[in-house]
């Protein structure tokens, strides 16, 4: 079978070779399609070759169909259809032991800490499976991952229906988290610097403020008369970002941190103590959040479909991240695994 | 009567006035005693010139006696005992419409923005009052304000029994916050840089740790078995506090952001994102919080009395003040108004 290895320098090698067989809790997957995430990406720019290493396959926003599954698999057995939630805990540490563990403090991310999606069968753990209907299109199916992030992150921040939310980076995972707040009720902004990205934003119906622009902070209240945004997404993981997120919280507002900030950031301190305002980090999903997401997906209650700006063959691979790459005009590419 | 003008420049003036007569739904009290707040300190100072102008009457953490009432007023009558919570709200804005008055958009803080408890009689909104127990010693019942402020702040941060917290800076707010926490049942460490400080902290029963010195990250988490602190209350309003909140809390910890920081901070971000940290700011009171507090005053749950460093006249309230100024051995000194 074909394997798409990372090998360092943004290169990928396409390679012949044998499929892992399960062991005893695990099953074998036919990967049907695996969307390319912002984590392949930094992968595929190098930044992430010590914890990965020069001879990697990445690749975790998948869907398939089991193939085969392991002596002591009982709950799944082979021709169900099924996405992973790519979470391996130790089960041990302070994080599991209090019912954290999708947040293990010796968490292993499948198609990081070990090989991923991006080959045409992949061997996980049964206990990482959710099944998925029968009639959900394999590559809507492939939305399920980034999808669970946006409902973890709307969980994350308690978002009631007839709040407003203020999502900060309109990538794909700042849409779908603007989609997932939508369908809850919430009157959603979002802002962005690229002009690409806020037209995209538009065009899926959402209020937008360009951060280039205007003075978010100011713009937010004058547009929710005096109040504030009630849900703050901090998706950009930048400078003025961090800034905007506390100058838009209303009183009592949730500002949920879902970017990774590599730098530490100046932040107003003082804001969060005057109108006691919170900061909720957030990171991964539970497996709640994949049931919801599922559930969001099959109903088309999201509208995933419209994200998909490319579908590449697994021979391809290169070309599709080198074309994605620092691409605003894209959002997600969909490699075909096995179809 | 006697009241004491704060009159700029680390100086008070004492006059004779006559007391203000209560309006038809105010009352008027007999002041008992009124303790110096670290925001009483920040005035003398002169930072808050501005806000409070140059002939003003300060202090809020008070006790004392009804002296008569307004037409209006049928809830209370003279001769009870009873605290004031200094908050006047403009029952207007997006924050009291939502529920918060007691960080109102346009709060006035009695006090501050209005003349304060320096003077023998105090007239007050009758909405500000919570009486008190006829046997609560009026020194003690002056800590009733402040021991509000810890118990609003150790609600913000949902402790909880058996949990592990951790107090950045023992000051007067960090040594009651600290009182409240062991009380819930949490076990409680003080981090301080005075030695001082640390030997009040240690005489009080608390764990210490020298933040002068020690790690207090790792120190936390050596002491946790890894866990880390479950709630983290930053009172000490520097950077290197910002600093220790994120590193000492738990995965799913949360950070109380007490302390007022006049300059924005450096904050890592991506350590809210990977431990899912919470941070929540923490204002003033409401009132259930002053219900609580008179509770355990009342029921001595928690040492006042401990914290009582000097007691001095209305008249001495000048030489009380410059005493307390930069002296860590010093945590309340109340002053005797009208007793």
């Amino acid at each position: 079978m074909k394997a798409a290895f990372y090998t360092g320098n943004r290169t990928f090698a396409i390679e012949e070779i044998a499929p892992t067989r399960p062991g005893s809790t695990e099953v074998q997957i036919d990967v049907a399609y695996c969307g390319i995430c912002g984590t392949d990406l930094h992968a595929y720019h190098g930044v992430m070759d010590n914890r990965i290493g020069l001879h990697r396959v990445i690749g975790h926003e998948m869907s398939g169909t089991i193939a085969s599954v392991g002596s002591d698999v009982g709950d799944f057995q082979a021709g169900e259809r099924v996405v992973v939630r790519p979470l391996a805990a130790c089960g041990r540490c302070p994080a599991c032991q209090r019912g954290h563990a999708h947040i293990c403090h010796n968490l292993k991310f499948l198609g990081l800490d070990t090989d991923g999606a991006f080959q045409e069968k992949w061997t996980v753990p049964s206990h990482t499976l959710h099944r998925i209907p029968v009639d959900m299109p394999m590559e809507l199916a492939a939305f399920v991952e980034p999808v669970a992030v946006a409902c973890h992150d709307v969980r994350r921040g308690r978002l009631r229906a007839g709040e407003d939310a203020l999502v900060i980076g309109g990538g794909p995972i700042g849409m779908l988290i603007a989609m997932v707040a939508r369908h809850k009720g919430a009157g959603v902004t979002v802002s962005e610097v690229s002009s690409h990205r806020l037209e995209i934003a538009r065009s899926l119906g959402f209020d937008v403020l360009d951060a280039g622009r205007a003075d978010i902070g100011k713009e937010v209240h004058d547009r929710t008369g005096g109040k504030g945004s009630d849900v703050v997404f901090e998706v950009s993981g930048s400078q003025p970002g961090a800034e905007v997120m506390t100058e838009a919280a209303a009183t009592r507002g949730r500002i949920v941190m879902v970017a990774i900030h590599p730098d530490k950031r100046h932040i107003d301190l003082f804001r969060f103590f005057w109108r006691e305002v919170e900061m909720i980090g957030a990171r991964v999903y539970e497996p709640e959040d994949y049931d919801e997401a599922i559930d969001l997906v099959a109903r088309r209650a999201i509208d995933c479909e419209s994200l998909i700006t490319g579908i590449r063959g697994l021979d391809e691979i290169g070309p599709a991240f080198a074309d994605l790459d620092g691409d605003a005009r894209s959002m997600k590419t969909l490699i075909r695994v096995g179809v």
